[in-house]
């Protein structure tokens, strides 16, 4: 169902010097399948993250933040899926920090030097002795496992790698996440984790990972709900060459937003029950915060996105949400494309409009909806899916 | 498919003194349906109306601004379904004011008398040749058929009517509404007419019809599409009592509330694909406005919709629902109900609940979303419905 959209090919996914992969069948919510997914650092790796916004953030993702706040040097990231441990109290807290000991333990470190992630169901106790008990049975793996580990409802794993020329010789660059719901992150998606080998002071990939986040995990929406447990790290091992001139610098961000761009659209193409991959770009706004602002209503409306899944130029419903995105516009100058189909010119019809233009473009797996606001200079650009009858079967049998 | 909802009884409508209602099958979108209702009103009526906020309002929408500021006395109301005149543009306003002129025209008032209302297919011409020539053949009507020549994809008209004793005897207040998509109403909901025969002064129904809205059309979603034709008008015809003592005021505005909610409800009730009838409270806020942020995030969701249409007490998406609000709660403080099952307490799972008694209250056609954030003493109410396979199905299938 995902929209073009492959398993990544296992060669096409670099190694990273100084991250070493391991995965586990440890049976989270049941047996047989890869659940549990280590990764571990070399010494002297830099480590940035962002996290949800959400205020009932998960138990990981409290453990991380205070984790990378205290800035001791990360040693591991340790993944499960099946079970979010969200909504769980002080209990879920407990087991979060019972996972980190343990893993401390068997490598040799802090706790505090342990990243934990958990994805999946909500509101159930996290079975962290079965992820525990797990930890001896690891074994060594690749990327294209490493993104499988760490699938819920995905129907594809998501992996993507470059690498980027800098000064002192080839950094590479490579990544994985998972969707698929509950997509409408608010600082990083469900989770997205890049790894590169290029030596990257701990401050710089701060202020990196924001932009990276806002230009891919923070630019896509599934059903406009933001999980409770979005997290998106970087991690730049120093393993390969040194990143420290403005000009390499520049070049590994792009790589990184390239990495994150591409597998924050995979999250998208492998949207719950996804059938098409919609880029909506808002252009010639005031400033890119309300050109974001009319993106967002256009892709979060339940009405928009059924008129996607059907191929259905019903544009007044896009108009219509452009009108309730909350920005002060005015109508009478804009203008709607669908691909190169324009559609609506100064708030209305326009006069060349035919109908089967638009529905062409719309049959299409993929098109961009582009809205001109003609007040300003700044842009916008949010990638969504359509909202289908398997969304809705997903979603209502997802537990039973 | 509608949530407990009947066909009104034509006899439990009262009629309203100084209301006259007429209908015809004009053909607008296609032929054999009862497409357009008039609405004459006795000289002296007052008239107060609310209004979508979407900056793409359709044109009868600022035809109707335009009119009701004049402050003239309005004769008559006009509304066609099948189409929204939305979108439209300039040409919309033309045709538009070609309805009232042509109405105005018939009846022997000023076109400025008149306020008119579309609701229908956005960003198609309306056929206003064919809804003027309808005026030739309008027959007279009661509620039940008024309630009927404005349906779109309702499935079900929607009618309700009360009388209040007052200091000089007793008024009628009668009132119909339509749904049933992009209901999301910001001012009020797609259409609803109240009427009584009660004697107000214009600038006090002004202030009535807000507060009734926000205690009706402005606490229902269906898909958070806020549409671009939502108007709600009450009429007091002064046919019948005078309302002029406080007292007499405040029962009066009761008995208008109790018609729109239960106009608002029915709405909800047969929302597009609705197989369950939710009412989402949120208590013990700081602010009314918190409260209803609150309860918005958690209607809006289609993770959680869809978890209702299941059934599936799946209530980590309500609690993350509640965590990207937008607003700032401690969640440690968070009480969640399921009609009487203590599902979470104090942010986590209440160790005593049960899931089966949360599934058996959610399998019920209706039940109460309670979430009390124990910070404040506010509290604020909104109506909603689930997310089902027919919400899609008629959504993708609406034009086709």
């Amino acid at each position: 169902m995902a929209v073009n959209l492959q398993k990544p090919v296992a060669e096409s996914l670099h190694a990273v010097p100084g991250v070493e992969l391991r995965i586990a069948m440890a049976g989270v919510k049941k047996p047989g399948r890869k659940d549990v997914l280590v990764m571990r650092l070399a010494e002297g790796a830099s480590v940035a993250g962002v996290f949800t916004k959400n205020r009932f953030c998960a138990a990981p993702v409290i453990v991380c933040r205070k984790h990378l706040k205290a800035r001791g040097a990360i040693r591991a990231l340790v993944v499960n899926t099946g079970n979010a441990n969200a909504g769980t109290g002080a209990d879920g807290m407990k087991r979060a920090m019972a996972v980190c000991r343990a893993l401390a333990k068997e490598i040799g470190c802090k706790p505090e030097q342990i990243l934990p992630f958990s994805t999946g169901v909500i509101m159930e106790p996290l079975p962290s002795d079965r992820i525990i008990a797990g930890f001896s049975q690891l074994k060594d793996a690749g990327w294209g496992d490493a993104a499988e580990a760490i699938m819920t409802t995905d129907t594809l794993p998501k992996a993507f790698s470059t690498t980027v020329k800098l000064a002192k010789g080839e950094a590479r660059v490579t990544g994985i996440a998972k969707g698929a719901g509950m997509i409408h992150p608010n600082m990083a998606t469900m989770l997205g984790f890049v790894a590169t080998d290029a030596a990257v002071p701990q401050k710089i990939l701060f202020s990196m990972v924001k932009r990276a986040a806002d230009r891919s995990f923070n630019a896509i929406t599934v059903d406009g709900d933001t999980s409770t447990n979005d997290s998106f790290i970087v991690i730049a091992t120093g393993k390969g060459p040194a990143a420290t001139s403005p000009k390499d610098l520049a070049a590994l961000e792009r790589a990184i937003i390239e990495v994150s761009q591409n597998l924050a659209q995979a999250i998208i193409r492998d949207g719950e029950g996804a059938t098409k991959f919609v880029t909506v770009r808002v252009e010639k706004g005031r400033s890119e915060a309300e050109c974001r602002k009319v993106a967002y209503a256009i892709a979060h409306s339940p009405l928009v996105k059924t008129a996607f899944f059907a191929s259905d130029p019903n544009l007044g419903r896009i108009l219509a949400a452009v009108g309730y995105a909350g920005v002060d516009l005015d109508t009478e100058k804009i203008d709607l494309h669908i691909d190169d189909v324009l559609v609506a010119k100064r708030g209305g019809r326009n006069p060349a409009y035919r109908e089967e233009d638009a529905i062409a473009a719309m049959k299409k797996p993929e098109f961009t909806v582009r809205v001109v606001l003609n007040r300003g200079k700044a842009a916008a650009t949010v990638w969504t899916c359509d909202f289908s009858f398997d969304y809705v079967k997903i979603n209502a049998e997802y537990r039973t």
